[in-house]
Formats: structure tokens, sequence, C-alpha cells
């Protein structure tokens, strides 16, 4: 099954990626732009049993891989659930 | 408006840091995992009048800065659309 999984700073932590881009892009024109937010995102294949195993195989890839539970919020979703 | 952007490394680009993430799932006993890729996942509010409007941006932010469109792929997403 197909996970993706989608990681971002959590709210208070610097983000200084996205303080960059937004600066970059308001030079570029675009005004109304604002809050840009940089995290990951994730693609990845996974033999599962069901959709609620890949659930459970994702939920603990994020927790001990894939995002900073400390500084990074995340979300997955299993396609065709 | 809030505007989600993934960019994904293209089909036949190499990806290393996807490789060594998937080595890692493995490591961590994670055996069916296959196939990781690692992107960008952008999230950001922008000013428009419309849906369409928050779309022409979104594409135009893409093509300009937020991905590389020789090695990589982008999709957005306009919330509330």
């Amino acid at each position: 099954m197909l996970i993706k999984v989608f990681v971002t700073p959590r709210k208070g932590i610097l983000d200084p990626q996205g303080r960059a881009v937004e600066h970059s892009l308001k030079s570029l024109g675009f005004k109304g732009v604002s809050g840009v937010k940089i995290g990951k995102y994730i693609v990845l294949e996974v033999a599962a049993k069901s959709a609620a195993d890949a659930r459970d195989q994702a939920h603990k890839m994020c927790e001990r891989l894939l995002a900073n539970p400390l500084i990074e919020d995340y979300t997955f979703e299993v396609e065709g659930e």
C-alpha cells in the first residue's frame, strides 16, 4: 500500500528555510504570501495485510525515524483507504 | 487561501536521501518497505481573489522558485476549493 507522510515544523519552532522562501517569493512579486512553512513529503510503498496494518506501520515509522516529535508534527495518508 | 505544495524527485533522478531512509527503515524492522521517495512539503497562505487566482499564483511560484522542473515534479492543492 502507498503511504504519504507529511512532516512540518511544530508551531513556535523556528523555520529559517520557510522564512527564506517567503522572503524570496515576496522579492519575486508574490506580495500576498505569508506563513510559509517547509517540511518533508515522504512517499513509500509498504507490504501490509490491511489498511489498519499499513496505518499502524506508518505511525511507528513516523515516531521512530521519519519525524522528530520534539520539533516536528506529522500526518499521513494511506492510499486506497 | 491556504496552498499546499508537494515536490518530489522526478522518476529516474537519484534520490540518495530516500535510499538512506529506506535502508534505515529496513534496519528498524520494516522489511516490507520499498520505493521511498523524499520530497518537500510547503504550506503557505496567499491573498487571492478566487480559487482560480490562488491556483494561478501557486503554479507560478512552483515554476519560479519552489520546484526545480529539471529534477523535480510538483503538485499542489488549494484548500477550500
